[in-house]
């Protein structure tokens, strides 16, 4: 098996996660530069909004970077009856809390679907195209080998693992249940597997013959040695990053990160309609005493875009998305560069 | 700190974990035997069986094996409401997979508190105690450190780790959500932590001083080498006995064993009242999509009662509690010993 960072050309077998909302060119870069690899979330943005952030970064490094895609197919069908029965909540919500309510409009929403981004990945010579959600489709998927893209993909159980091999990638990130942020699951809609990394890493490792990326609960020298214990080629950390100077967090949000305990996250539908893990509010609790249906992803994310943006503006904690993983509450306040050779120097030796 | 090996006169860091209607006594004084840690589980059970179980074991060994508690408060108030709607619906199942029927009179529910079994413990001299579900009460753990014996509690998040070093336990068992069977927990009764053990051990050892026995999801040298290097001072292993020779369990149960893979198995409230990891089946899927109100361990137990026991005799994969862990697709068919010797040669060398 080629080796992760021959594939990778990185000096250490590290990858800072992408983190859509925490990531920015700045963050990327600093960790590229340090000698690991910056991963920069596009997923859901326009093509211009992608190529604007890639020469951002490009401009800060010389070294190769990740970019993150959402490779997930359309919503379903949308049901207008559960999206009227969300917009309610949500304005009661608003009323209570005194926020400004948007109604939104299912027949306006946009969303940016990966499929879009892949001239500019192309036009832009991006080296590393990681993505969740799903599988990249067979013609874009051929596009990237042939010139010379390397592919990782995300699984969160063996059969997803096995599935991304056949669809053709180079590296897959295997994604505990310890893992902030939304869990890459494509084989179910409703259910997302719950595997923890100590058990799913080392039986994805005995089915699919491909370098693995562990990742979800990763802090210290423990875990760094445990995760190539278990069978990783190298590690992706995503919450350790979340409070780093160059982050795009809240501070209500890092401060929220930097007092978390083991148990203080919990996993959601509420502010997406995806299962993903973060510091459990007042958000969530409301919208699971409630028990309404919450619409398939993106239809939820869209639904709650106007309240997100006015609590991450107003430093809101309680209705912002605050994603972190298991371990988040061992991460600091740092620059990108410090954590990143933090987390080298706990490599364990070749 | 005192070594893990030297606190419980064994020769090796593996505890075989109790496993009511799975553990034997012959299961049991196999792994001690062999020169690990065997435990028999008496939750629930009373006096008398108990002794008698205790005294097989001992037929069968001259080395220390441990006992297992069920260390929680009596069930709260009652609520007959909950119990009716939930008989009726136990009642409809039967009716519609032609099983018999008992219903049961909430008035004459007879449930062994672990206080009742202390007398037999001390009289019969059992070294090790461990203990799930909460915390054994100030006086039972003073009469047991005054006859020396050593008391191991089960902890799911660091602050239940941190009562049980409080109220006196020598050694934690640290459960990840990788672990088969019932969960641990005891500081919160309606939800149940769900931490990795990638990311609670490294975090457990920080908070207490004492020795750690992982317990989730090992099954082999890359699970063993990590459970140390995340800081564990021993292992504890359940899944991987449940198809043993010495076995209780059903042969349906033992071939759904054989047969999980790494999303098998969910977490459930349907069978007992309290959250237990087992192999996703009919009854549980049914009891989900109900939706109605479990009624609190040790209710909903009793009221299975007569259907567990149907189903176990019956040979029903569907409707009994198969209770695995994570990994426990990787476990095999082979005598208690075996499975003991092979973890044996998984272990680090000193």
């Amino acid at each position: 098996m080629a080796d992760l960072k021959t594939i990778l050309h990185i000096d250490y077998p590290i990858v800072q996660a992408p983190m859509l909302g925490v990531t920015t060119p700045a963050m990327v870069a600093a960790v590229s530069n340090a000698g690991a690899l910056g991963s920069l979330p596009l997923g859901g943005l326009s093509s211009d909004k992608a190529r604007e952030l890639i020469r951002q970064t490009k401009a800060l490094t010389d070294r190769p970077f990740a970019v993150n895609l959402f490779a997930h197919a359309p919503a379903k069908e949308v049901n207008r009856g559960d999206i009227a029965i969300m917009q309610e909540f949500l304005q009661e919500l608003c009323l209570e809390f005194n926020f400004p309510f948007e109604a939104q409009n299912p027949d306006t929403f946009q969303f940016h679907y990966y499929q879009e981004l892949i001239d500019v990945l192309l036009e832009e010579n991006v080296p590393i195209v990681s993505s969740t959600f799903g599988v990249l489709n067979e013609g874009i998927t051929a596009a990237f080998k042939q010139k010379g893209v390397v592919l990782i993909g995300t699984a969160t159980s063996v059969a997803e693992a096995k599935v991304l091999e056949q669809a053709g990638a180079d590296i897959i990130t295997v994604q505990g249940i310890e893992a902030g942020g939304h869990r890459g699951s494509f084989l179910s809609e409703d259910t997302t597997p719950q595997v923890g990394l100590f058990s799913l890493l080392p039986q994805v490792a005995d089915a699919v013959d491909l370098p693995l990326l562990a990742a979800g609960g990763i802090y210290d020298s423990r875990t760094v040695k445990s995760a190539f214990a278990l069978g990783a080629a190298g590690i992706q950390v995503g919450s350790m990053f979340i409070a780093a100077d160059e982050s795009a967090a809240s501070n209500a949000y890092k401060e929220a990160v930097l007092n978390a305990h083991d148990t203080s996250t919990v996993l959601t539908q509420a502010f997406s309609g995806r299962w993903a893990r973060g510091i459990e509010n007042e958000f969530m609790r409301r919208m699971d005493a409630k028990g309404i249906t919450i619409p398939y992803y993106t239809i939820q994310n869209q639904l709650m875009s106007s309240i997100r943006a006015y609590a991450q503006k107003n430093n809101l904690p309680d209705f912002v998305a605050m994603w972190a993983g298991q371990s988040a509450g061992k991460s600091a306040r740092a620059s990108s560069r410090d954590i990143t050779t933090k987390l080298i120097r706990m490599l364990p030796p070749n």
